[in-house]
């Protein structure tokens, strides 16, 4: 393992960390990859992004690893399995960016990773040297998955795991569109254990994409939204009030209180923004 | 340190794997034992397996032990608590077989372990030695097994412990019986995140024990489930079906539905396996 | 990075460990936090506390801190951020103990540190060069505290950070007071997964603020419970008894049964404690 480890520290610059988001919730499943992952790749460093995705829900999948893997060092391993579709013919893939490795399949849970920054290269997984002697029908997260992050991780050259291919899954955007003149409609993406209802609408495309200005107005279930704040602890307690999150995404919130609850909200929910609101037309004048 | 960790290097081949398996839940009790391993085996690698046993269920934490230890490394330490009789006077006990170790309560935690490989030995853990200084009669999993499982990884030998015993609580397997002339009937040990049904009964049970042939057909809350296939999107959505999981076991699944939910089954429900079904008895004809 | 990681072995004695405890759930806070750790401390050792605390609970974080962290390794570096008045003109400090750091808000959820042991320093941090390029007003979390605790662990010298000060907010402690004669009142401060109820009050503050002595005997939600065991297998399958938990406070619990169900307690319920029970009167004639 003495080479192994060597080429290791070449590729990684340090010890591989190797980071995982699955749909699988609390239980033996996610067990099994890491120590898959370790038998492999002993001095991995596994962390847990969630395994709490919505079962089958893809793109909850793609939206919680583009609010995560930015922030993790060079060469970090992440491995994404929500995958509905596995055993069926659809491909696994590793994709390569500048900084980061992807596992999983090509399902377009990568697809705000295209959207973020230019992919370098992306394989089809077919080297099944790399996969576990057995592969399960129903559990390529375990049996192909994760043996091919952790041998990804050891330094192992991407081409030695298949086939480039350019036919993936296409980039995809937030859903943000025109529903009137004057608006423009999201969707609640995440609702967060504050109760913080996270949109698919960020300041940079309703600007650029719409152009948005003025001062942040949205209807969410019939309700208008007028106050914003930069921080939680600006606003009352209780009051409901807009802000641009950690994320990059509009926020509705209430300090110290539930807005999802408040506005019986729940993930999926449409919410629309203003493009020109009152108080910029009226600065405009 | 450097001796220990010299020896450790040696015994296990690379930095320690030390697993966890509680019914501890969410919160502070399984991140003491954590604080406790690694102020003596600072180099552990700390994989939690699960801390949502159902309280007290022996018979879960034991099949999540089968389901997950055999893909970790050797030489890995695996901590099972569950361990409703702790302060009382069962014992704790170390088991090792070629390649793992157990540490945790003799109350039948490890009995799919017996059922699956030779012991090579079982230690009944006596030697205070390695225990926390004060002991607190309600949590030995902090203050017995967790060191203990800590000096283990860092090498110490086994007869440092205790002394060997014969009589541990024994293997167990799991529940099938013939219930009918043609009929065998196992329980519900699980059911996932998906709501997937996991049943007791493996192909290779009902084949070498009962004499099972044929195409799997089941029977559970009344319902019969005739169709099976090898992974969850060869059946239409929402159809109810019979497959091989992952770890072995036959499950009851609905392709992107709740089989659970559908039939109205919990963890603990009855299932019964027909022996001989008409497909195959055609088959024979 | 040579020159940082000979500088921590210097000042850890070992690879960084870096725990967290939040109230930001399940989600893509946490592992933002622990990818910004991770880049800057590629060494680390994470470990997750726990982050459920409930959302903005100051004091169950505090509780949940005091019952943790003295098991860790000397120089681990804690990171506790359950912070509602995030982006507000509270500060953020680092506590220096004999044995410890912890990094978080100044607003108390050290408290029972400063009860437990003596402090060596507190900095306010102010150094916006371990922050990182941009802070969301929203999540220090991951901006400020993670980057903070990464380079403490890596070995930056506390003043790096910012000033010391002696004005920060002072030490609590938990809740037990005088309300009859004979009476303490105390609060439930946790209730954990098998539904044991655990109080604010312990032995020792009993005995040496209120001169307790006899036996326990606990009053809540009007009901009287006057035995008590050392551990649970001693009591009767459902029978409601008082113990002496593992982190030294007293409990009430129930045999393989949730005494906190039966009750109908929750946290923050009144607990009251009977200071010279009949028992302890009775030997005293």
């Amino acid at each position: 393992m003495q080479n192994a480890e060597e080429a290791q520290e070449q590729v990684t610059g340090g010890r591989p960390i190797i980071t995982m988001i699955t749909d699988f919730g609390e239980g033996y499943y996610v067990a099994a990859m890491k120590g898959v992952i370790l038998d492999i790749c002993r001095n991995a460093c596994l962390v847990d992004i969630t395994h709490d995705i919505r079962s089958h829900d893809v793109l909850e999948g793609a939206f919680t690893l583009l609010c995560t893997y930015p922030y993790f060092p060079s060469k970090s391993v992440h491995v994404a399995v929500v995958d509905p579709g596995v055993g069926s013919e659809r491909r696994g893939i590793i994709v390569a960016t500048k900084d980061h490795y992807f596992v999983g399949p090509d399902n377009g849970v990568f697809s705000f990773v295209y959207n973020r920054e230019p992919v370098k290269k992306v394989i089809s997984i077919e080297s099944q040297v790399y996969f576990r002697g057995t592969v399960s029908p129903t559990f390529h997260g375990r049996d192909a998955f994760s043996p091919v992050a952790a041998w990804l991780a050891l330094g192992t050259p991407l081409e030695k795991f298949g086939e480039e291919i350019e036919d993936y899954s296409g980039a995809t955007v937030l859903p943000v569109q025109k529903v009137e003149d004057d608006r423009i409609e999201g969707m609640v993406i995440h609702v967060d254990k504050f109760g913080n209802i996270i949109t698919s609408i960020s300041p940079e495309t309703a600007a650029e994409q719409f152009g948005y200005s003025g001062s942040p107005k949205f209807f969410v279930k019939g309700q208008e939204i007028t106050h914003s704040y930069s921080y939680y602890a600006e606003a009352a307690p209780g009051e409901i009030f807009a802000l641009v999150g950690s994320s990059g995404y509009y926020e509705i919130a209430a300090h110290r209180s539930r807005a999802a609850d408040i506005l019986g909200v729940e993930r999926g929910e449409k919410v629309q923004l203003e493009l020109h609101t009152e108080s910029s037309a009226a600065s405009n004048t």
